[in-house]
């Protein structure tokens, strides 16, 4: 049996597993991200820590394939990062982590790697193709295709949250586009439906006078049957159900997951969603799954050690 | 030296060459194709038209590698076949080509094949990855990344046509849907967009009282400086540019390829979609070239040419 190290490099804490390359999560831990001296010290914090837990665990050096490792960013072909929240740019992570670890290292940018994880060991195991869309306080996205994700040749691949769903919008979005999915079927942007909503009625609700009025509290309400609330996440829904449409007419995979916070939602969010994809859909699509994921903040580091194994091994169970 | 034989299968004729395993075409010629019996004879007529090719050209049985096919419809992975315009559902084209010639045979969608061709030995030779759109009646596409096509589970892969770009459109697309991207830059859709310009305003212009009012005649209008098929020409490239934006967030090829019959419109077309892309792209993908293709009628026996090449011997060259 061989092992490999998955790393999730966050902007606050490294998340760490040592896996089993039949995909069992051995152990799991996570670090402080040190952000003091441009993050200089991250590369060797990663190899130490990750060196300190191969030896308690008791595995020979030889039996570690490597180290894949999801960044907050652009993982370029040629081993170095750009982060904006990390202040990296053409950072050389991978040349660091080697000399550091001793260990061969590849990365790859954090939604694609969460979207590797899901494939590998989450709702996507079994599917030959998925694309995972984070709905957090931005919108992410990764495309995995027969095991492979899609980077882009400006590692964009995926940036599924920068598609542009509504071209009358005035408003701009932080890339500095107009009508982009991530201003809606964000958790900001679910905040801010609900705030217009609010004031643009006279609507009883829930909502009214709450005291933190976010994306979760939308949802709840929504839940419990509150018609304002639900007037927002069908939107949210709408908007969400264009850019999985979009992304059936180009990459059509078998199956679309939804991941980050809002995906917290659950059923009502997946079956609202569904709803409005069936009559958006290209023909032979309308029938493509939409699930949520099941690996959590794990998906990260599932992900990543997939992408060890797949680059450092041939084949990849 | 090893040889194979792409084919593009037409509603009309069937076109096909003999390549070289270097990509040297070495003889094209075309057949008419026999839509009687519901096309059952078709199989049967490509088997023999090649056939007969191989041994006037002197060519032995054993340098060949096999057959690829472009069809115009789905192209399942069991071999089988779905075209409408040929009356085909599940048709086992592969099984007859197979039998009828003794050769491996391998079929792809035509503008999945003709984005190939373009990738191997057209305007994206030495780029990694590309998209072609082709703007003829209606909007097709193929995504070529890293020598594979992707033609997704539903085999609605690169669907670019029906890609929805207008979503307060209230006439339907012969997909079904509302908005789609062949709406407006196809040729059917661009006629369309100038009869209702003329309608619309008292503007003089060439088109006025043309005989044969398509995109041909607005294109050359807007060529000698006509504003009102400038403006025409202008809505048609900011339709498309919003299709290229979105390809960018998702795909994010290296190159994007126009090819179609309105792609004929050449560097105004090109130029004009470019300054459109510009402003609408995700900020890393604003500078992705945007060509038009060179193979024209050829690239679906090139692309399916190296689609056999590919799938029947290990490394593309």
């Amino acid at each position: 049996m061989k092992y490999c190290f998955g790393v999730d490099l966050g902007g606050t804490a490294v998340k760490m597993g040592v896996f089993r390359e039949d995909g069992h999560l051995i152990d799991k831990w996570d670090i402080p991200t040190d952000r003091t001296n441009s993050g200089k010290s991250i590369p060797g914090d990663i190899a130490g820590s990750l060196l300190e837990h191969r030896e308690k665990l008791g595995i020979p050096a030889g039996d570690l394939l490597g180290i894949g490792v999801g960044v907050p960013g652009q993982a370029w072909p040629d081993g170095t990062v750009d982060a904006e929240n990390l202040g990296w740019v053409r950072f050389p992570l991978i040349a660091g982590i080697e000399s550091a670890s001793g260990l061969r290292t590849v990365a790859d940018n954090d939604a694609n790697a969460a979207a590797m994880g899901e494939y590998w060991q989450g709702v996507g195991r079994g599917f030959r193709s998925l694309v995972l869309v984070t709905l957090g306080t931005g919108v992410g996205g990764g495309i995995v295709l027969d095991g492979l994700s899609l980077p882009g040749a400006h590692m964009a691949g995926g940036e599924i949250g920068h598609v542009r769903v509504e071209p009358g919008e005035t408003r701009v979005c932080a890339c500095g586009g107009y009508g982009c999915l991530e201003q809606y079927a964000s958790a900001t942007g679910c905040a801010r439906m609900a705030r217009e909503a609010l004031q643009n009625s006279h609507e009883p609700s829930a909502l009214r006078g709450i005291e933190v009025l976010d994306a979760r509290a939308v949802w709840d309400a929504a839940k419990a049957g509150d018609r304002l609330a639900l007037g927002v996440a069908d939107k949210f829904c709408r908007y969400l159900a264009r850019g999985l449409a979009t992304l059936a007419a180009i990459v059509d995979p078998e199956l679309f997951v939804l991941g980050g916070g809002v995906s917290g939602a659950g059923e009502l969010l997946t079956r609202m969603t569904a709803a409005h994809y069936k009559t958006l859909a290209f023909q032979f699509c309308k029938d493509t799954p939409i699930v949520t994921a099941t690996l959590g903040n794990d998906a990260g580091i599932y992900g990543s050690a997939a992408l060890a194994l797949r680059t450092f091994r041939q084949r990849l169970n």
